[in-house]
């Protein structure tokens, strides 16, 4: 735990949410295709809300399926900001890496940078809590010949970078699966113990995702 | 000419002018690296510049290298919305296509479409006239054989479409090439009658979309 | 039918298949997915075995799934040469293009028309008649928007300039399926007149195939 | 070294060598353009010629810039068999891998092995011995952020499979790369170590290379 999140950004996000005891603080789950279903029964946001008391915590999904960053800053006013949430989960990053090799549509580096740190200027700018997560995994293979760990890893990276610089909670799901994917996938398969498809979440990865999700939120109360 | 601007639009657009009689219409010029060069001397904007009076129209060039349609949306705050201009320019979707090829990182058509008419809109809401263009090329052969031909008419009809529906002003210019290259290239040169790359401007290239654009700008008036 | 084959070569090919008279000419179709499901029941090869009498010619299919130029290259002298042909019918080029949309794994233009030229000139030091085809479609739209349309055209270029430069007949598949769908495609729709899913034929494409591929090798008795 | 060549193998090679002791053993360094540069003064064959005595070892290049592993099939009849090599080492993977991040021109996973398992097949039936190579770098930074890592670890993979499962010793560039760069490249720089340009040999890369290849072709003595 102590390594996925800065420990001195809990403290404010514990700050924010001890203020609003009164009512539930209010998430919002803002990603792709992985948090789009991740509302659906047995997805990690379901699983969430079984966990963590209603009074609480009020989950919201905003998901979009081939989202990447730049989708997520153009319907952030509609899909976000106009919903009032106290804290944004942003994640995002396998389609701005996948979508190199399938249709020629990913994302630059320096673009995605660039949109990242505006969708999170953008929610501070409204006192919204941000907390980022880095993209899982293409690929589940541990000796890093999944097609583009590189570059995963790369912009996973870049998404570490900003947490740092910013100081801002981070949920290292690259790192976590990667671990994970160490202890519990001897036979080096590419899919079938956290997702499905190299991508998407099989019942054990919502499970590992809600876990990894739900240390965030509640050390942070 | 006819075929270039929609003449209802162009009332509108006149209109706009007689109203702004006092102080020059300032258009800005919103696009990629090949309006990046166009204030350059020689450029297209330069060249603009010279045949139209200065105190009738102010031209600001806001392109930048590299750019693509969600990198417009990005920045039109910054570099074109607290400029208040009366008109803008909107010239971009060559690297949305190039990319593609060159580093995987095009953009998917749904999302240029959503992006370009999210720009529109927010131009529009500031009481800003737009005027669209259609990416002139990739490469100047005249068979059709162009590598990413297909993908640049397909974007092309994007932007004819959008200019269609919501009665906007049109600049051509991927029509406008193939019909000069057709008249001027009959050695089907893919570079070198109004490129110097493929893409960007030759000194031709640069009269030439001045020219275009100068119709557009003034029979407006 | 003067504008797709090649009346000199026809000459010659008509000759070689009067000295075959007393066994049938055999002919091989060599190639990709499109010719692998050929030889299923309504395919294009099977269609014209009903028409072209078994004693004058047996009709061998050789396509693999995927194949570009240099697969066929690989696995011609297993697949072709030890089965001792009369005739072969070379219809490649979709893979080689489209790939590079789908997985970044086309091919580049130079090595086209040197693989092209290499397996042209193998099947030729071994006494076999050499027929080429044009790649037909990627997307039906007739209004050059398909989005690989040039890169398309391009290749098929290259195919023609060698039928043009060795004297070889040419089944023109790319030109032929164009003014089909200029006739029959109103609605400028990506598929399902001449094919499923933009490349792969349904019924009316596997009979148009046919009907071309039997225009070169009847005319040429 | 133990790891890098295969004791078993170099019994083979050793055997062949003692046999050709009267004439110099003539090994031809077949590959692409980092093989093409190796030939020039401070290349890596140049090199390897100055500690090599030219009694028992003949070197000849024969790399072409662009080369992928189907190219070095098409042309290996003409610039390997021809010249009657005793070995030939090839080394071919870079292009296959970067290919497909440039130029959407890379080589599938299935393709790559099936045309390396060719070219060794062709060598070996003219009674050639083989040396392996692994690609050693697209990009230099070593926390497995290059972009292409995953692939490039992915094909090097397929050539460690291949040289174990034949028995054929192997030079181990890939990781003989990373170690020398993880003791060597402090800063995670992505070029400027072993490479002028990520990929590419500069003076120190040359010299490492060519300390590699000496260690397979000197114990094999």
């Amino acid at each position: 735990m102590k390594t996925i999140v800065r420990l001195s950004v809990l403290v404010l996000l514990a700050g924010m949410l001890a203020m609003s005891a009164a009512k539930p603080t209010r998430v919002i789950f803002f990603g792709d295709s992985i948090t789009q279903a991740g509302v659906n029964p047995g997805g990690y946001i379901d699983r969430l809300k079984k966990v963590l008391p209603a009074d609480h915590f009020e989950l919201i999904g905003a998901g979009i399926g081939g989202n990447k960053i730049y989708d997520l800053f153009l319907r952030m006013d509609e899909d976000v900001l106009a919903k009032q949430p106290d804290v944004v989960v942003i994640w995002v990053g396998v389609n701005d890496v996948w979508h190199k090799a399938t249709s020629g549509t990913g994302t630059d580096p320096d673009k995605f940078i660039k949109f990242y740190n505006a969708v999170i200027k953008k929610l501070q700018a409204a006192n919204i809590k941000v907390v980022l997560c880095t993209p899982a995994a293409i690929g589940e293979k541990t000796d890093m010949t999944n097609q583009q760990d590189g570059d995963l890893n790369q912009y996973s990276k870049f998404i570490r970078d900003i947490a740092q610089t910013q100081n801002l909670p981070l949920v290292d799901l690259r790192k976590a699966f990667l671990e994970y994917d160490l202890q519990n996938n001897a036979e080096n398969k590419d899919r079938g113990v956290l997702t499905t498809d190299r991508v998407h979440l099989n019942d054990a990865g919502n499970q590992f995702v809600a876990d990894q999700m739900q240390k965030v939120l509640t050390t942070a109360k």
